[in-house]
């Protein structure tokens, strides 16, 4: 028994998040998949393997620019499959509600489920609905988990990790995060920040023969690339070097974090993703990604490099700057 | 966009559940598995089909006599997947945590989920971890989903439906909900029922060569024994007549729903499934349940009837009622 107190930290996707995680998650549940901290599980299965995820979303509020909590549920576990090297098919959907929540509401985000699931090619086949009293949920939370075929093309892991790769965006980033931290502000810009959320299966299908060459992929939600990339090279011999001058980010995004604060790489994405892959592949990789609206501004922001496990950034100023997991909670239910 | 707001019926397991699934969950996703009203999804997979569910877990309190919401939600997607014929073989748990949760109240959850799933023989395999701040959600609120691989013996359906089948019930009803009752009532019995939390998979394998007379299985948790009975019927040409005698219930479960003025075909179990069997096998099936602890109580508990998808009881005083979906919202957060 451990004494102590949950905190919004924990939730973060930064430092307490992940000691939450190893600490009491993995600690426990290690015989599984769960050992190496994946988005996602890999399920033997005669012929191909299957690839499971799950994620829950409390997102505030539950209506932002550029989406909601209803295509961001499907989105982001299809995102899960997708990082993972799978196609994703099946997902269910698990409703908790506000007693009290309005029934448009509802059917709004229900609408924009069907579409984000339409849109990806996958099927909402099994779900659940719970409604609790008000004031003990926020208007509602949806959990998402699904079901995909693994595409064998892919061997995705750290220990193929090599000096010289090279680290891409399939697009700018941090756009999710502000968006939500606009509208939560009440921050009214004429022209704000939207949202990202949206799929990128279709990108790493497009990958195809180049498959092979693709090393690790992960997807800049909670945290945003600093977590992402952190735990990529996390343990290993190898850091990622990042180039400030070539990360993408909307003008929007970028301005209201200056405004705020907030470094760009903590900021949550919800329809981006981080590959690292062999040198000799990366453009035509990224040349790849561009000829999807979704990856139109896709960018090959750094490398790797031998190293102690640490993201480095190469600044714009010419300076030099470890990149570290966001520490405490800075977007309390950004998904 | 239709008017109204949710209520708390509308988690009920009882008609406004039943209403609001059919006109907005599945009127917008009945190009799968969903279409059947299922527990779980029958995913088509070369080899073995797969089987897929998931399940959210608010119940209020987390700790009840004889479980928490750790093992109810494993055992809760285990006996989802067992109902529909399947053999439950990996889960995702997604965590919702309050602000200021005691991390000693995490841990206990979390043993409670490691020793469930290893009674059932399934492996953790994925997860997720959100935290919102205080108010926010009660506690915690825990979503569970699973995967499991179809057993062939069985042929489920309520086209397999005839008149002289059997209705069989895996044990005593009603436990878990009037022992979630009587703690949330602070009523303090010196021995008061406890639930039956629990799971069934065991008794699902165990039907062996006798699965191919089983035709539907159910497990009668929110809306209980009347809910899923009424569903087995519902719209077909047959009815249930339970013979009120017949019907297993521990004598402090059925003092308490008495005295509370609850209908025990109303209340909640969470270790327990309901059966259809050909009344030739009928015997014989309950015989192999009483094999194990689990199925120790089990009876045959009524029979199909030609009729009109209805549940009809012969009750002890020699009348006979029909048992209708529960109306309204009794038990509130039971799981």
């Amino acid at each position: 028994m451990r004494s102590g107190k949950i905190t919004l930290a924990h939730g973060s996707g930064g430092r307490l998040s992940r000691e939450l995680i190893e600490r009491e998650i993995l600690s426990r549940f290690t015989a599984g998949a769960l050992a190496a901290l994946p988005d996602a599980a890999t399920l033997p299965r005669p012929g191909n393997e299957l690839i499971f995820s799950t994620d829950s979303f409390v997102v505030s509020p539950l209506f932002f620019p550029g989406g909601n909590i209803g295509d961001l549920a499907v989105y982001g576990t299809v995102n899960d499959i997708a990082v993972c090297g799978g196609k994703p098919l099946w997902l269910s959907l698990a409703l908790v509600l506000e007693e009290g929540l309005e029934l448009s509401v509802l059917c709004a985000v229900l609408d924009s489920v069907k579409n984000a699931a339409q849109t990806c090619g996958v099927q909402i086949v099994t779900g659940d609905t719970k409604v609790v009293q008000r004031g003990q949920c926020d208007g509602m939370y949806l959990t998402s988990a699904g079901v995909g075929e693994r595409l064998p093309a892919f061997a995705l892991g750290q220990s193929r990790l090599a000096a010289g790769d090279a680290v891409l965006t399939s697009g700018p980033l941090g756009d999710h995060g502000m968006a939500v931290m606009s509208v939560r502000e009440g921050l009214n810009f004429q022209s704000g920040p939207t949202s990202d959320t949206g799929p990128v299966h279709r990108l790493v299908a497009a990958a195809g023969e180049l498959s092979s060459a693709v090393k690790m992929m992960r997807d800049p939600t909670r945290g945003g690339a600093a977590a992402v990339l952190n735990e990529m090279v996390s343990g290993s011999n190898f850091d990622v070097v990042l180039d400030e001058a070539n990360i993408p980010a909307a003008p929007n995004t970028r301005a209201l974090a200056e405004i705020l604060g907030f470094d760009l790489l903590h900021i949550a994405s919800e329809g981006r993703f981080l590959a690292v892959c062999e040198r000799a592949a990366a453009e035509e990789l990224a040349q790849r990604f561009r000829r999807f609206p979704e990856g139109a501004g896709a960018a090959i922001i750094g490398s790797v490099a031998a190293g102690q496990g640490r993201v480095v950034l190469n600044t714009v100023t010419g300076g030099r700057r470890l990149v570290s997991l966001p520490e405490g909670e800075l977007l309390p239910r950004i998904c």
